[in-house]
């Protein structure tokens, strides 16, 4: 079987974002794959250093989460970066062979700059970011790595590191990552932005069948359609892209064309969408409601994994420290 | 006792330069302070990650020297930093607070470049290289490094670190490190420029009465005492700064005097101080001689220290996961 690794920052609580634009690839990946998947709770650090007090509480509920949203440890090792230090000690060795222009010319380096203008990130740290992927990747040798269109200038960063270490090296000891690229749907915010914790348009995984009630009625719909009477576009109304996310075939061509030819109101298209969705999450906020109340099997469950990942890593770091010429014992 | 901490990185064998310059003063630091000495490995990845094979036989050799040196284990520990991964994890973490700007500042940064511009250093390991020494410092919470004028922006920059690490987290965990400023004396090479393997100008400490008399005698003398009777200038002659090393008051004067008259030539000289650099380094031949047939016990020796480091090294790791709100166990 092929190994894939994928990583998440902890930053709290899943939202429909994180699951319909990623979580529930990785719970397909794990039956075709031999999937490492990792909380890069040092990653996090990158953007949250000036205060880090969150994060671990943000890896809680993570871990909750993702396995009350399917990640089965039997199918698939589930680690902590930071309980694996050699992710800091493989970042350190190939930073030394890493031209800093590869880091400066990664196109997401400028852009999160302005995005979070509001943060200091003129750090050292934040511009090594790229290359502590390339660790976490190069550890457990994935052939493939599912990213986004916008990571994909990491990734092949990540291959040229590849190329360098076995040319200056003299040994061929990586796998050059290859991307997966899975075609996961648009999830917008309840406001039509991208849905995001910070700008407070999210709808969470573990929202209760209120909270999903409430927030589908403050969804965005088509703003051309002022009345009841008025047909509207489905094709710009949010409300439509989520029930693509929880409805069936059937609801959505009743969505469809109730709302073109004004034969259904948009609270009508909420309250069904709502309903859909309530029943979509059932079986996620019962096991996650079950794991609140397991703190210790969780605890146990993450050093588990880290363990089993760690034996994988020191293996890799043992034979980059010799190709390196760098062993000791 | 006050903690010292000092490294060196392995590059061979050590030359006259590093011991009077720089381990002549640690054998004496380690019967007043608590000391830690390491041999800087990863930091000669910053300069020699094009070709890293020779430096695990550089350290061996460097390990020897210190022994033969004086070095005692029962004072000071001394371990080799590749040993205690706690130093990458470190990095890793102050990385993630430490602004761009304070690296690119570091003198010695563009300085070095230059200095080896046959070298493509434009890397990000370069770049890090003083933060790695702030993490170097700081595990062992060292309250001096013995340094030399040029590495004072270093130290200054650790001691921003601290003060960024203690406002931003609120916790005051770090000792801000001074700087133990000893005057060592100026060790020329054998023409005059500073003395460095890599110019070919060394002499080393553990060169045989054959070599040292055969370098004594290519030691630029004052270029402008042409013949036998002209009197020199022992100010600007190696030969003489090489006495001041190793002869005694008495045959200073007797140097110095017969330079400036012209009552002794240059050849003279040369072998009285053969002569007694001979004899100064007599013990020291003797026990590395010794040394290079116990490879065992040196390996033992090198674990055994970088053992008990390590045991101070996590104690600390420990504090500084927990002052950021990212420990796990």
């Amino acid at each position: 079987m092929e190994r894939v690794l994928a990583g998440i920052r902890p930053t709290g609580k899943l939202h429909w974002g994180n699951y319909f634009g990623a979580i529930q690839n990785w719970i397909k990946l794990q039956d075709q794959y031999e999937c490492f998947f990792f909380i890069a709770d040092w990653h996090s650090l990158t953007t949250e250093y000036a205060d880090s007090s969150k994060i671990r509480g943000w890896t809680i509920e993570l871990v909750k989460d993702l396995f009350a949203a399917g990640v089965d440890p039997e199918k698939a090792t589930l680690f902590l970066q930071s309980q694996v230090p050699e992710h800091a000690e493989l970042h350190l060795l190939l930073s030394m062979m890493t031209p800093l222009g590869w880091l400066e010319r990664v196109p997401t380096y400028k852009d999160m700059q302005q995005e979070l203008a509001s943060k200091e990130l003129n750090t050292y740290g934040f511009l090594g970011y790229p290359l502590l992927q390339s660790a976490d990747i190069l550890l457990y040798n994935a052939k493939k790595v599912p990213v986004g269109e916008d990571q994909l200038p990491h990734l092949e960063m990540t291959r040229e590191i590849v190329r360098r270490f076995h040319f200056l090296t003299g040994k061929s000891i990586f796998v050059e990552p290859q991307p997966l690229l899975t075609p996961t749907p648009r999830v917008p915010g309840m406001d039509r932005r991208k849905m995001s914790k910070s700008f407070g348009n999210a709808i969470y995984m573990d929202d209760s069948p209120e909270e999903i009630t409430a927030k589908a009625m403050q969804t965005l719909t088509d703003p051309a359609r002022k009345l009841r009477s008025d047909p509207g576009n489905p094709e710009v109304c949010t409300v439509y892209d989520f029930h693509k996310l929880v409805s069936d075939k059937k609801t959505l061509e009743w969505a469809d064309q109730g709302c073109r030819t004004a034969g259904i109101g948009c609270v009508d298209c909420k309250k069904a969408m709502a309903k859909n969705a309530i029943e979509f999450f059932k079986e996620f906020r019962e096991k996650r409601a079950a794991w609140d109340k397991n703190d210790k099997q969780l605890f146990e469950m993450i050093a588990e994994g880290s363990k089993r990942a760690q034996k994988v890593a020191s293996a890799t770091l043992q034979k980059v420290r010799e190709a390196m010429g760098i062993q000791w014992n």
